[in-house]
């Protein structure tokens, strides 16, 4: 359980790129299918099969209005309103959700943490209909966004709708921890509202006014805390106490912010399987991500080059993507983010080790965790 | 209490104008203080009392980057985040939910009552904030919107931390309707952004596309639900039965209809008072609001004049308001909105009858009605 997840250790920076595609491409909802996710492979699918019945019943609850930009967002029906085969993206969070309540609370805790694993899942949704306005981002799950096919208010609108349908799942739920996790999953909001703000500021700041520290601090409250609240909502649904609700908040802080990390590495030097976004695609767009803030501020004659390569926008033919990944990688980013990517792994385990001590009752979660981290191999 | 209200009744269509001044002015948070409106005055300034310390209570726990554009919204703060005199809005909604719990509950209904208050005060002005993104308003409370200050997208994330922040003070609140306002809360948000909806929808629309009755059912969804909503969760925390809940939703909607009502034939001829919108500014914005669109759905003469006008956008010194304002007047417009707002209030005096038999104990409500209906006169 306290093993490096291979998917970091056995990364090796290789200095090429994969070829560099089309950009703005989300590579966060790829399914995968590789024998080492065979666990997670099951354990996402089975969650699905529990969460998708709940999840397509509270959108039926909709205004009609907002129930068709929900249906199109989840990618079960077409703009027209046809039925569509789906591509409501991995849902990994609502997975986490009843992993957890799976390791502390048997299958009695899985089966009612259902309502909290929709809400999760309602809630990251709703924050991708808005994050999708606020960054122009055309295109999610290899479609095109709801802004860009109902206009901005009603995608702000649907989001609305679906933050309130996830508060709404968890008011009416009998359980006992239910009024517990939402009041979690509130807060929750508010801080990946702050994250949201924190990197549309830092977007629009000159790259020598962005820290790194702040750089991780945004990188946890965007991405680390979703998956920190699904955890510790699976552990409210267990009847855990406090400590090891903290403990597997924490367990899923850790690992979103290897995956974030990770999820940086692969933006700039592309997936090794060729199934998501594409390499340099992120320094094409200038994004400040974690490598790319690592090597800034590294203080390298590398560090200057970027800088002056950031200075400008991206001109296709004119800039050598490769050159740019090879001043970051000079620079120290990329073994700073695998470093930093092993580090939060580590701290993940041991936090899932103190939450759920049984490791064969923290096996699932170690699997959804590895799962999330391993795309670097 | 079943006597008709002073404003609606005593209302004379006049066929002449207030000045026509700067469109756009918000006359809805205007403060007023006629001898008519004392009880209700006192009322606004109790509630204000009870709920604003909960308010800034709940905005003080944000995120900073949230807090300071909250501040703000609230007109607690100026945008450079030094402390301001503070206009905030005549806050009805929370006055109504306190109101409501005293009617069914007494003084002790009132004060554990507060949470709500401040719940649905949170979700007012989060809609408040999205809408005004949505709608390019430039102000509000005669302050400029909070987009125009901070950007689209911290003014959509502020809205999206107040809309969490809403729900959360309800989950975290041990009284035993705390769930049942949440659920109630998160339903009537659905409604809000269907209403939204609609609204933006409409105006897209050409004005022989949009009918009577789908504007009124705009109207209710917009603005009636949730000042239904305030009533019923005020009964709620009265720990009233369901019947008393429902007549007080219902008489809260009918209010809220009726005030919209007087609230669109202001926006045409004028506030009296000269306290709020100018005289023509809906006509200038070419609103299709519901005395117009009663106008325009007449099949009379004067339909098809306004119908004429309203097919390409008004020009200063080019176009008379108050000649405009006569065709909506001729094509029944103005009478069939007075008309529609006093039966609109006669439905919520029987609703109100229905919840609350005991007069002196429905008294605080009715004095709210008046006062948010009473602006025509």
């Amino acid at each position: 359980m306290t093993e490096a997840p291979h998917g970091i250790a056995g990364a090796k920076p290789t200095g090429t790129l994969e070829r560099h595609g089309r950009i703005g491409t989300q590579r966060e909802e790829e399914p995968e299918g590789t024998p080492d996710g065979q666990e997670a492979a099951v354990l996402l699918r089975e969650s699905r099969a529990s969460v998708d019945p709940a999840l397509r019943s509270a959108i039926a609850s909709l205004p009609a209005s907002m129930r068709r930009i929900a249906l199109y967002h989840f990618g079960w029906q077409h703009a027209d309103g046809t039925p569509a085969s789906g591509n409501a993206g991995k849902a990994i969070r609502p997975a986490l959700v009843l992993a957890s309540a799976a390791a502390l609370g048997g299958p009695t805790a899985r089966a009612a943490a259902v309502p909290a694993a929709a809400a999760v899942e309602l809630v990251h949704n709703f924050t991708l209909l808005h994050d999708d306005v606020m960054d122009r981002d055309a295109t999610r799950r290899h479609r095109p966004t709801a802004w860009t096919v109902f206009g901005d208010a009603d995608a702000i609108l649907a989001g609305d709708a679906l933050h309130a349908l996830a508060l709404r799942s968890l008011a009416v739920d009998p359980h006992p921890a239910s009024a517990a996790a939402a009041a979690r999953l509130a807060d929750c909001v508010m801080e990946l509202c702050e994250g949201q703000h924190a990197d549309t500021a830092m977007e629009r700041r000159a790259p020598d006014e962005v820290t790194l520290d702040e750089t991780l601090v945004m990188a946890e409250a965007k991405t680390g805390a979703l998956l920190g609240c699904a955890c510790a909502l699976g552990a409210l649904y267990a009847g855990a106490a406090d400590e090891e609700v903290a403990a597997l908040d924490a367990f899923g802080r850790a690992a979103g912010l290897a995956f974030q990390l990770i999820d940086d590495v692969i933006g700039i030097w592309g997936d090794p399987r060729r199934t998501g976004k594409p390499a340099g695609a992120d320094l094409a767009a200038r994004k400040k991500s974690l490598p790319v803030v690592a090597a800034l501020t590294s203080g390298t004659p590398a560090a200057a080059e970027l800088a002056e390569l950031y200075a400008a926008p991206y001109e296709e033919g004119k800039e050598d993507l490769e050159r740019s990944a090879l001043a970051v990688e000079r620079a120290g980013g990329r073994d700073w983010a695998q470093a930093q990517a092993a580090d939060h792994m580590a701290r993940a385990m041991q936090e899932l080790a103190r939450a759920v001590p049984d490791p064969e009752a923290a096996g699932g979660l170690l699997a959804l965790a590895e799962f999330v981290t391993r795309r670097s191999t």
